[in-house]
């Protein structure tokens, strides 16, 4: 659109995780096939002229809620995606949680069933594979999430177990993360969270006031992300200023 | 022994969660009766004439491992105790994750399972109610976990499938630690992680080796307690002098 590298500071390029934000490398997306240890950031630098600051998609997301959408000036804040896939970003006391590798808060990932179909990661159980889009078409046998939903609301009793299954996982996802990390928010985002709200935050929230510890229960909400739809995009341009501007590691 | 309150620059108390360590109030222990809502730190502040510092015990085994025990300058780790109950405290980029009601850390009532027996916390498929001793004794009839794993040895059909399922369960919070925190250091103490590794930590291993992230997986330890199974006192003396000392929220 007529900008040319030189008029530009930075750009900021979102990916699937794991990823390693410093070294610029994305390690293997559990969803991509090949898409596996590649220099992502330095191979963008390069081609685009200028510094490309990499992250993970929902790093980058819980970075514009927590600079400018729901979780401004919260210091205890989750970021949740339930989309495709499920994944999030883990703030505590001000602080992007990033783990020795740099790989923290992969909550997809989390097991939380003892059995279950086998996982994009290859390991099973994770709420992802039991509650993520793409996990629940697949289990009805469709390839669109919401023909399982329509299949559920119609009464169909395979797809209401799959549903409820995906529910539970839910449930046990919010629980975990409540019980753990204590947080004042959870931003829930991505298109399943959008469109079917009653199955995905409600029953986090019904599994929060009946199972978690009453005091990190009292003290949660549970909100749509602050920046809309666009939380992905603009969180990475959000992010890629933050850090511009030095604050890498934590921005409460 | 000849001590007087006037010689004591403070005194610590360790307690089970959850509580909250600057009110010093105890919320509601799951596993003690009618312990809810204990102004703990208070009462023996008055009763014996020095300051008190209360904290949760695994919290303040955790900072006695990360001063002067096995996690002694590592700055993401987490222990774990696995005994008559599950807990836990996490540690991340050189600090003691607390939360918004400083409750944060409560890994033995993360939900591993989409179903399982009633926890006492009131919740059900949490890790402590599927692994803990008290509660692989109370499953299986009798009250010592030790009976449990020697009927297990002897080949009890009864007794292996409730150590299996407890293998399982530890095997899931093992994954959700290293894929949520990607800790370098997991430090596991307990009795009963002491007298039966091969069903605890062994377990908690090959579950972090075949199903976590392999990048989060390659980068953490599980070892015992470098203070020996005197952690959790070692840990509360330390505890209070590092707050005497005004390192209350972060110690590395």
């Amino acid at each position: 659109m007529g900008t040319t590298p030189r008029e530009l500071a930075g750009a900021a390029c979102s990916a699937p995780g794991p990823l390693n934000h410093i070294s610029g490398i994305v390690y293997d997306a559990p969803n991509i096939n090949g898409f596996a240890d590649v220099h992502l950031a330095a191979g963008l630098t390069q081609a685009l002229g200028v510094a490309v600051f990499l992250d993970r998609d929902t790093i980058m997301a819980a970075i514009g809620e927590g600079v400018a959408g729901a979780a401004k000036g919260v210091r205890d804040f989750v970021y949740v995606t339930i989309s495709t896939g499920i994944g999030g970003a883990l703030v505590s006391g001000g602080r992007m949680l990033r783990g020795v590798s740099n790989i923290a808060g992969e909550i997809g990932h989390w097991p939380v069933a003892l059995e279950g179909p086998r996982c994009g990661c290859g390991s099973y159980g994770c709420v992802e594979s039991l509650a993520a889009g793409r996990f629940l078409a697949e289990a009805y046998g469709v390839d669109d999430a919401a023909r399982v939903y329509a299949a559920a609301a119609s009464g169909d009793p395979r797809a209401v177990a799959i549903i409820a299954r995906a529910e539970a996982a839910l449930g046990n996802l919010a629980i975990t993360l409540v019980n753990g990390l204590n947080p004042s928010l959870i931003v829930v985002g991505g298109s399943v969270a959008e469109h079917e709200p009653a199955h995905t935050i409600e029953p986090m929230r019904r599994a929060i006031d009946t199972r978690a510890f009453r005091v990190a229960a009292d003290a949660v909400r549970l909100v749509p992300p602050g920046l809309g739809r666009d939380v992905g995009m603009l969180g990475a341009v959000i992010s890629a200023r933050e850090r511009l501007a030095g604050r890498g590691g934590w921005f409460l």
